[in-house]
C-alpha cells in the first residue's frame, strides 16, 4: 500500500472501532450500540477472544485487526523467560483465539501473519519477537484503514458516469465498526456522499443481532448521511418499488470462484437483485478472499447461540420450550454477484480467473 | 356450502380467535401472544374498531368476521327508535369499521355483506334487522370454519402422491389466529399432518410484528407439529441448502390476474421459491380475491405505525432520531405462484380466466 495521506477519509474519525494503546486494547462495546457509547477492555488474550465470540468487535476485517492485537497482547503477556516456552505460550494463544467465530476468513489470515513474524524471528530474543508483532498488529491496522480508503475510491469508479444520485440498500454493518476505519460497502457508501451520489441509504435491520438498525444506522447518522431502517422482510418491497438502484454489502469470506460468504440475508438480497435487475456489490479487502476454498459449498456456515433469535436486546419473544434455529451466515452465489469491489479494484465475472490472477501476481 | 360434520377438524380447539356470546365480542389478545392467554373485550364498535387496527385480532379472514360482528353489535348499540336514525348510526359505524385496515379486502367483503341485509330488509322493523344482522355475522364466522376445512381437504390433494413427508416453510401468521379456526395455510399444514404427511415445518418470525414467532409457532406447538423458528433473513438459507419443499402462506388481497398481497416479506419468499424451483402456494377463501381490483399494482399497501419497527413487544430497538419505515404488505406476482388453493379447489396458472370463470359461476 502507500503512504498517501489518510486525512481526507477522516470525516468519520468519530466512529472508532478500536484504540490500542500497549498494552490494552479498547473495543467499542457494539452490542451496547446506539444506545450507549462504552469501551470494552482487553488486557489479555482471553478478554480478546471473548470480544470476538460474544461480538463486542464484529465485522470481517475487524476481527482480523483485534486477533492481530490479542497475538500482540499474549506476547506482552508471557512471563516466562525460556524461547520454547514462549512458542508454545503463543501456539496456545493463538489456537484460543483461532476458535472463536469460524466463517471470517481475515481472523485466520491476521493470525497467519502473526504467526510468520514468529518463524521468521527464530534466531531473536523473546523481547524482540514481542516488538515485532506489536509492529505487525498495528501495521495490519494501519493497512486495514488505507485499503478501506480505496475500497472506498474503488468504489466511487463503478459508479462513474451516473448522471443522477443513488438510491441504495445495505445489509448488516459493513462500516467503520466492521474495520479499523471507513468501512468496506460503508467505505463506498461514504465516497459516494462525499462525491454528492448519495440520494438514500436503506438499512436492514439485520436480525437477529440488529447490526444494521444498530450499527450502520448510528454511522450513518453519525457522518449526516440520509438514510432510513427497514425489517429485513421490507428490502423486497423496496426494490420492487424501484427504491433501490444498488446493494452494496461486505463479506466475511470469498471462495476462489467469486461465492461470497456475508451475513444470513445476503443470498436473498442477491436473488432479489437479479430479479429486478438491479447490480448486486461485493466490497471487500483481498484478504477476505480465500483462494483455498474453491466454491461457497465449502464454506463452514456459524451457527450461534439461539439465544440470539430468542432474544432481541434482552427482551424474551420466543419462549425457551420452542424450537429455533441461528445459522449467522449465508452465501451469494458468484452468478448472482455484478463485481467484488477490492482494494485491486473492482473485479467483475469471471471471477475465478480474475481472482487467480490477482493471488498469482503477490 | 355443505352442512357436514367439522369434528374432525376441532383438534385445535384450544386456539380460541374469538368468542362470541351477544352482546360481547372476546377475542384473544394477539398482541400478548404467547406470553399470555387474555382476551380483549368487545362491547362498542369502537372498541371492534380499535382491536382490528391495534392488531388485538388479525389476518385477513378474522378481520373480515370481527367486523361482521362489530356491524352486529353496532346494531344491539342503537339507542333510538326511527328507521332512519337507525340506517344512519349504521352507516357511520360501518364507515368507521372500513377505516381500520386498508389492504385486507376480506374486511370490506364482510362490510359489504352486512348492508346488504340491512338493504335486502328496507321494509322491516329495526328489531328484526337487528337479529338478522347477529344471524349474519355469525353464519359469516360459521361460513369461514367450513371454509377453512375445505382449504385444508384442498391443499391435500395439491400434495397427493408424494411418497415422503414435507418440509414447508410458512410466514407470518395465517392459522386458527388468522380466521374463525383451522387457519389458511396452516389449514393445509393442520391437515398435511393429520394425513402423516408433514416431516417439519419452518416458520419465520415475521418482523416487524412477529406474528409467525409468537402465533404460528405458539399454533403449531399446540398442535404438537414439528417446526423451529428463524428470522426472516434465514428463510434463504434453508430453501438453498434443500430444507423446504414448498413454501405455503396465506394473503390478504388478491387481485383478478392472482397477484397476491401478503405480509411484508411475502413478495422475496416468491422471489427465492422461484429461483430454487421450490413451489409457492397462497391459500385463501375466494372472499380475498378482489375481483375488482386488476393486479397486485392496484392493491393499497397500508403503512403501518413505525413504532412497531422501532420497538420490538415495547423494547426499543431504535433511538426515536432515526428514520424508519413500515410497509405492512407486499404483493407475489402472479408469475411466482404455484397455485392459489380456495374453498373451489386448487386455482393453477392462468389464474384470470380461472378467478373470471370462479366468479362469474356464482
Amino acid at each position: 500500500m502507500g503512504n498517501g495521506d489518510l486525512s481526507k477519509y477522516s470525516g468519520d474519525s468519530n466512529v472508532c472501532t478500536l484504540k490500542w494503546k500497549r498494552p490494552v486494547l479498547k473495543l467499542i462495546d457494539q452490542r451496547k450500540l446506539p444506545f450507549e457509547e462504552v469501551y470494552f477492555e482487553c488486557t489479555n488474550t482471553e478478554e480478546v477472544a471473548e470480544a470476538i465470540k460474544e461480538m463486542v468487535v464484529r465485522g470481517a476485517p475487524a476481527i482480523g485487526v483485534t486477533a492481530a492485537y490479542g497475538v500482540a497482547i499474549a506476547a506482552l503477556d508471557f512471563k516466562g523467560s525460556r524461547k520454547d516456552d514462549f512458542l508454545s505460550h503463543m501456539d496456545e494463544k493463538i489456537s484460543d483465539l483461532s476458535k472463536t467465530r469460524t466463517t471470517a476468513v481475515n481472523l485466520f489470515w491476521a493470525l497467519n501473519r502473526m504467526k510468520k513474524i514468529i518463524i521468521d524471528n527464530d534466531a531473536a530474543d523473546i523481547g524482540e519477537v514481542i516488538e515485532k508483532l506489536i509492529l505487525e498488529a498495528e501495521k495490519i491496522e494501519e493497512e486495514d484503514l488505507r485499503i478501506n480508503c480505496r475500497l472506498g475510491d474503488n468504489g466511487l469508479k463503478v459508479f462513474e458516469g451516473r448522471d443522477r444520485k443513488l438510491k441504495v440498500l445495505t445489509h448488516c454493518n459493513a462500516g467503520a465498526l466492521a474495520t479499523s476505519g471507513y468501512g468496506t460497502a460503508l467505505a463506498v457508501v461514504r465516497s459516494l456522499y462525499r462525491a454528492g451520489k448519495i440520494e438514500n441509504v436503506i438499512v436492514d435491520e439485520t436480525r437477529p443481532f440488529l447490526q444494521g438498525a444498530r450499527l450502520t444506522a448510528w454511522e450513518l447518522h453519525k457522518e449526516k448521511i440520509p438514510f432510513f431502517i427497514i425489517s429485513d422482510n421490507m428490502a423486497g418491497y423496496y426494490i420492487s418499488k424501484g427504491e433501490v438502484d444498488a446493494v452494496i454489502v461486505g463479506a466475511d469470506r470469498i471462495a476462489a470462484n467469486g461465492d461470497s460468504a456475508n451475513k444470513i440475508g445476503t443470498l436473498g438480497l442477491s436473488i432479489l437483485a437479479k430479479y429486478y435487475r438491479i447490480p448486486f456489490y461485493i466490497v471487500a479487502p483481498v484478504s477476505t478472499i480465500d483462494i483455498n476454498t474453491e466454491t461457497g459449498e465449502d464454506i463452514p456456515i456459524e451457527e450461534r447461540d439461539e439465544r440470539e433469535v430468542r432474544e432481541v436486546l434482552g427482551k424474551a419473544i420466543i419462549p425457551e420450550y420452542m424450537p429455533v434455529r441461528n445459522p449467522a451466515f449465508d452465501v451469494a452465489k458468484a452468478e448472482n454477484i455484478t463485481a467484488i469491489i477490492t482494494e485491486e479494484g473492482a473485479i467483475f465475472p469471471p471471477f475465478d480467473k480474475k481472482i487467480k490472477k490477482i493471488f498469482d501476481s503477490r
